[in-house]
């Protein structure tokens, strides 16, 4: 064979290599046995079913992709088992409202369609929904700040899969069902058909994640990632796509995933079937949201030695529907003035790759793309004479429809789409700088949310529950 | 001529009765002395160029539909004279990179391409402005918060268009320029290509508003009408659209209609030439807001009488980019607690028309959409024993993707995209209460902003400049 030349670097991420996995003591008595998963991440539901982030700074340190290792997952159940022989034989169906209804295998899939790949940031709508746990309790449990990942994924365009159906009059939505059979049915949601037809939302029918066939806790062996929404739309599993007139009536569609207007209390809740069904209040896009990794929660750095040294805070923001990130904002006078972060988009790196070039054996489908499917960085150094002042540091997003993230928390009976400013707390310990997050994710106790409350502030008063005794700073 | 039966009314609102216009005496000694007005238009920049509101009461009670009596108005310069006989024979072009440029008529326009009919609501950046120029004078004018109407457009899809003169490889973005010299040349501005192109974006050449020919003022005889974007981009008395690679450099699309972020002032503003042109500044979809207009400012209502009456306030909200309000929270504790609104939505009544129904000579292309281009209209009976002892009603919009207006100001040099909670202050004055509004348009003295400042209070401390002694109340 021919010696290969030294190769040319892509002028885009690769995602870092996952270390060696194993099925986990913890998991040999369930019905996960047969799972190999990484013991960093954390279980926010107790052992089973699995529904796991990492550590917030081990997610930040992956880089923009991030392995299978340390992705988010979100498990309703039991994770469907499928052995590697099985996977291109594995079929799902496209039927409903359609005028050629089809059930076909993954092999089919990939030899009669274009492959495309490209890198889509997913992520939980229970991400940052600790914080309002601790202000209020809701019917869903302790997200942290890491319910949120990104990866290159491989499939075919859902519209190209639809437009072979070809959707007859009155179809207006698109179902997804899943192989996991819970307590309520199999899981399934749907979306508008609109969508599930414009390339410019990108929303795929996909096999590979990172090049490698589907993790089983990411839908092995094939699953719907749709950019820009929701995690909870992009079924796993996938065994059924059907084209209806109306939104899906499936348990998870109307009970999960909804952000109730704020004064309903989980008691009322109960009773509300027409507030349930309102898909007005249905999550789809993502909301704009920001979150601090660097420093770490209970981090400390030395004062004195290097006067003039600084702190370079650092994280991530993302938002939903193909919006930018525009700007990221940081204050360290809890909004009275604020300063401008740095901002990277990894994801623009993939536009520059040519027209035909291919990854994992899908085009790189992005050079046309005007939409932003993935999170982006922040930094910003900050000298510690600053910091030493400060109280505390607060960050906001704003998208390019010029919304930013607000100031007060919206607080809902599912606990969903939590994007108040991200505040880190600054304890000045003499010697050194402690920095204290607003919660840890699961039952891990830590954060100024719970300190303050136990303290009894009221979180919601517009200033995280501190005494506005010295409110008249702010008069001059 | 047989008779007519009784016509069925359609499902969906017709604009109500123009009033007769005629030049009014101010205008004469401008170069608008051709444009016939209605006296009720509060002007925002003096006598010329001609910028202008309706009393907001007024506004409102025309309905969904306004008039081009009372359709807000935002002019750079004179306003190019076209007579009636000229209207069909004016000559546009399409070129750039395309392969088949072309120059048409607004005839050819007529003949040659489907027409279409959809209700629009227009929106200016400025909306709101004098909020923020009340906090710190801002670049713009003192918009009041009628800076917003809505009529029936009728027009060609811009995509319709642009497919028939195929734009060429490389071509990204698509520049409009109007026939209104002004100091710094034509006004000019371009959006994404990818926007033009899209019919879920329902992007129009207009040349009937309401089912007339257009009004000057609204650009007669041609003009771009972009929903779901500020009215900035929909270039009025259009003469060119141009394919582009790279966005306008037209000074206007640089240095107009921008969100600066908010650390930048007039001053600094003055030497920063690539921070006007990072295209991550400029405002395209219309950031989700609005305001009450009943109670109007200085209303009265009295107590006693009555006992167990109440006052139903109402007023309008809309979202950008298609997106719905999806919700309308009223407050009477300063963001306490909150509670639901009504919503109407008279835009989706147009939806219900059969799919050949023509208005105007256009098809009423809505059936099929699934985007929000217009606004709605909230309200909320609130009992008089609440008001009385409530100091203020704020009122917040949340819109489909989840993001919600919020408590803070963002304010920037041009002052644009103003659209934190609106807040009505309640006066209690013995036999009656008297509503406050923020401030009123133009150089109208008047609203609480004002006379907080005054006071000496900070209007951006999050609770409007009021000061926060009674604080302890929120940690009950």
């Amino acid at each position: 064979p021919e010696k290969k030349g030294p190769e040319t670097l892509p002028p885009y991420p690769l995602p870092p290599k996952s270390r060696q996995q194993s099925v986990l003591p913890e998991d040999l008595k369930t019905p996960d046995h047969h799972v190999e998963r990484d013991p960093r991440l954390i279980r926010l539901t107790g052992v089973h079913p699995f529904n796991v982030e990492a550590p917030l700074k081990d997610l930040y340190d992956e880089g923009f992709l991030t392995t299978k290792d340390l992705h988010y997952v979100r498990n309703h159940g039991p994770v469907p088992q499928v052995q590697d022989s099985e996977v291109l034989g594995w079929e799902f169906t496209v039927e409903g409202l359609v005028e050629k209804p089809v059930r076909m295998s993954l092999r089919d899939l990939i030899l009669d369609y274009d492959q495309v790949t490209y890198p889509i940031t997913l992520v939980c709508a229970g991400n940052r929904r600790k914080e309002q746990n601790v202000v209020r309790k809701t019917k869903g449990f302790s997200w942290g700040a890491a319910g949120v990942s990104t990866a290159l994924w491989t499939g075919v365009a859902l519209g190209d899969l639809l437009a072979r159906a070809i959707p007859t009059r009155g179809a207006r939505y698109v179902y997804f069902e899943g192989a996991d059979k819970l307590p309520n049915g199999y899981y399934g949601t749907s979306i508008k058909l609109n969508w599930a037809m414009d390339p410019n939302r990108g929303i795929m029918v996909s096999y590979k994640m990172n090049g490698e066939i589907l993790h089983p806790d990411h839908g092995k062996p094939l699953r719907i990632v749709i950019p820009g929404q929701i995690g909870g739309r992009s079924v796993k599993w996938l065994k059924r796509i059907i084209v209806t007139s109306q939104p899906s009536d499936n348990w998870y569609h109307i009970y999960d995933n909804r952000v109730l207007p704020t004064m309903i209390s989980p008691e009322a809740s109960a009773d509300l079937p027409d507030t349930w069904k309102d898909e007005r209040y249905a999550i789809y896009d993502l909301n704009t949201n920001s979150a601090t990794c660097y420093p770490g929660h209970d981090e400390k750095i030395a004062l004195g030695g290097v006067s003039d040294g600084g702190y370079k805070f650092r994280g991530y923001a993302y938002a939903g529907g193909g919006k930018r990130v525009t700007r990221m904002e940081v204050s360290l006078d809890q909004g009275k003035t604020w300063t401008l972060a740095n901002i990277t988009y990894p994801e623009d790196q993939y536009r520059l790759a040519s027209d035909n070039e291919v990854l994992y054996g899908g085009r790189v489908d992005l050079s046309w793309r005007e939409a932003c499917f993935c999170w982006c960085f922040w930094d910003l150094d900050i000298p510690l004479s600053q910091l030493r002042d400060a109280k505390d540091v607060v960050i906001r997003a704003m998208d390019d429809s010029m919304m930013v993230q607000p100031r007060d928390m919206y607080w809902s009976v599912l606990g969903m789409m939590n994007n108040p400013w991200y505040r880190v707390v600054i304890h000045n310990e003499g010697d050194f700088l402690r920095f204290e997050h607003p919660t840890q994710p699961a039952l891990m106790p830590g954060g100024w949310m719970e300190r303050v409350k136990k303290e009894g502030g009221n979180l919601t008063n517009a200033f995280w529950g501190e005494k506005l005794s010295n409110e008249s700073d702010s008069s001059t």
